[in-house]
C-alpha cells in the first residue's frame, strides 16, 4: 500500500483502488503500476478492470504501424506535440511484439520521443512480450484501458512488425495509420505485408525524399482499384516529414476525418464492440489454457502422439472431454 | 472420390484414406488435395490425422525464415538441390503468414524454386492465411505430418515476416535456419527482431557483397556473449551465396551437426513431443473458441463492456459458466 518501488518479485504494490484513483487524479507512476500489472498479468486483473470499467470509453484510440525505418516514433512524437497544443491529454503505448524471448522492450526508439518526457500531459510507457498467457495480444487492450480510465483523450498504440502485429493494432484502434517510406519497396510491400486492408490513413513519411511522389501515387491507384461498398470510407494518403513537423497538420486533420465518418456512420461503436468483443475472448480462452495446463497429462499425450500411437485430434477430443467432465 | 479438380465450393473430392494411400504412392495431386484439406479447415481433419498417425514422425523437418530480401527461396531452393542429391524426398511449405485477409499467397519468389518443380521426388507448396479459426498457426503442423507421411524424408518450412511468424516455424522445427544479409540492419536487427534466441544455424546469405564479414562477426559475437548452460547447443553461423550454391554444403554439414546433437541430448523427442502438445492445444483452443461463437451472446456482451456497464473479466466469466453449464 505504501512501496514506491516495484518488489523484487515484480509484484505491484498499493491497492488496485488506490492506484486507480491516483492514476486518476494525474499521478504517472500510477499509471505505469497499473500498466506493470497489465503486463505481468497480475491476479489482481479482474479487479482493475472493474475499477476501470466506468471510466473508459471517452478516448480516441489511434494505431500507428509500419516496418521499421519508416519513422514512427518520429511521427508518433510528432502527433503527440500537435494534440498537445490542441489541449488534450495524451498516451502513448509503444508495442514491441517482436521480442517474445527477451523479456524487454528495445528502448533505443523511445529517445525520440523524450521531448514529451517531462509533459505531465503525456504517458509514454513501452511493451514487450512478457511471455504469459495470451500475451500482449491480451495485455495491449487492457493497457488502453487503464490509459483511457486515466483521463487520456487521445491514445497512440504504436507497434512495430510485419503481419499479425498490424492486424492485432487495426482491431484495436479507432483510426490505423499505416506508415510507409520511400524506397523501401512501398506500395507492392504493403500488398504483400497485407496492411492495405488494415490502413485508415496511409503517411508516406520521409516525403522529402526520391521516391515519394512514386510511392503516393502507388498508393493512391491502390485504394482506388479495391472494392468499397457505397458510404464506406476510402483510406486517405498523407506526405509528412515528421522530423520537421511537415505534413502533421494535414495528417491530423485526415483523423480528424476519419473520426467524422465514425461517428456518422456508427462504425466507432461497432468497433468498439468487435474489440471488446476479442478483448473479452481472449480472456476466457486464457483462462482456458489454465485449466489446460492445470489437468495435466498434455506432456503425455503428445508423447504418444510424436510415436505415432495417437493423432491430435483424438488427443485433442479426450481433453476437450476432460474439461467437460470439470 | 473420382474428381480430378476442386469443386466449385471448395471441397476437395476423394474419400479421405484413399487420398492417403495415392499420397503415400507418391501422387503429388493426392498430396495437394489433403494440405487443400488442411489449409480449408475440413470437417474430414481428424480422420485425416487418424489416418497419417501411424506413418509420422520420420521426417527432419528445417524451419527457415528472415526478413524479406535475405534470399529466402534460392537458399531453400539451392537446400533442395543437395538433399535430393543425397538421394532424399524433399517436402517445401512456403508460409506466407503476412498475407492473412487476401486469402492468397504472394507467389512470386516461388518461382525461383521452379527447377525442382517437375522432379517427382520434390513436393512444393505455398501456404497463406484464410483466415479460419486457429489460422496459419494450427494448419502448418498437419500439414507438415501430411508430408511426413507422404514419405518426405526432409521437409523444409519457409516463411517469411518478423515475430510471431518465426516463433511458430521455430516451435514446429527440429532444426531453425535464421537468414541473414549483409547490410540490412545485421545483427542489431536480429536482436529486435527477437530471433537471436531461436536460430539453431545462421545463415549470412549473400556473403559475397559488402559487409558481409562484419555481420558473421558481429552474430558470432552475440552468440558468444549469450548466457548458455553446459552441453547447450552453439548456434553455427554459416556464409552462403545461395544463388551461386556457394556454402550450400557447410549449411548442410551445420544442419547435421544440429541433427546429430539433437539426437544425442534426447532433444529431438523433446522438440516433437512440444510440437504435439502445441498442436494439441491449438485443436483444443479452436473446439472452444466455435463453442464460444455457437452459443451467441458475446456481441451483447461487448456492447454491454463497451458502454462501461461490465468490465470484460466480468464478462469472461459469465462467458466461461456458461461453457461449464453445457
Amino acid at each position: 500500500m505504501t512501496g514506491t518501488a516495484r518488489s523484487a518479485t515484480g509484484a505491484v504494490p498499493g491497492s488496485v483502488e488506490v492506484l486507480v484513483d491516483r492514476a486518476r487524479a494525474g499521478d504517472p507512476r500510477a499509471v505505469g503500476r497499473l500498466i506493470t500489472l497489465v503486463e505481468n498479468g497480475d491476479p489482481r486483473l479482474p479487479e482493475l478492470a472493474a475499477a476501470l470499467a466506468p471510466y473508459t470509453g471517452k478516448a480516441q484510440v489511434i494505431g500507428l504501424t509500419g516496418a521499421p525505418g519508416v519513422g514512427k516514433s518520429t511521427t508518433t512524437s510528432a502527433l503527440v506535440g500537435a494534440f498537445r497544443a490542441a489541449g488534450h491529454r495524451v498516451g502513448v503505448l509503444a508495442v514491441d511484439p517482436s521480442s517474445p524471448f527477451s523479456g524487454g522492450a528495445v528502448l533505443g526508439d523511445r529517445v525520440r520521443m523524450q521531448e514529451h518526457a517531462t509533459d505531465p500531459g503525456v504517458y509514454i510507457r513501452s511493451m514487450s512480450n512478457r511471455g504469459h498467457l495470451g500475451g500482449l495480444a491480451a495485455a495491449t487492450p487492457q493497457a488502453v484501458r487503464v490509459l483511457d480510465g486515466a483521463g487520456c483523450d487521445v491514445i497512440l498504440v504504436e507497434t512495430v512488425g510485419v503481419g499479425q502485429a498490424e492486424v492485432d493494432v487495426a482491431s484495436l484502434a479507432d483510426t490505423t495509420l499505416v506508415l510507409l517510406a520511400p524506397g523501401m519497396g512501398d506500395a507492392i510491400q504493403a500488398v504483400k505485408a497485407g496492411i492495405l486492408e488494415i490502413g485508415d490513413v496511409f503517411v508516406i513519411n520521409k516525403a522529402d525524399r526520391e521516391g515519394a511522389d512514386a510511392a503516393y501515387h502507388d498508393i493512391q491507384g491502390m485504394i482506388g482499384l479495391a472494392a468499397r461498398a457505397p458510404g464506406e470510407w476510402r483510406p486517405r494518403v498523407v506526405r509528412t516529414v515528421a522530423s520537421r513537423q511537415e505534413g502533421i497538420d494535414e495528417l491530423v486533420a485526415a483523423i480528424d476525418k476519419h473520426r467524422q465518418w465514425l461517428t456518422t456512420n456508427d462504425q466507432l461503436q461497432q468497433r468498439r464492440r468487435q474489440r471488446a468483443a476479442a478483448e473479452v475472448e481472449a480472456i476466457v480462452l486464457a483462462a482456458l489454457r489454465q485449466r489446460i495446463a492445470d489437468r495435466g497429462g498434455l506432456d503425455q499425450l503428445a508423447a504418444e502422439v510424436v510415436a505415432g500411437q495417437q493423432d491430435p485430434y483424438t488427443a485433442a477430443r479426450s481433453i476437450l472431454a476432460e474439461l467437460d467432465r470439470r
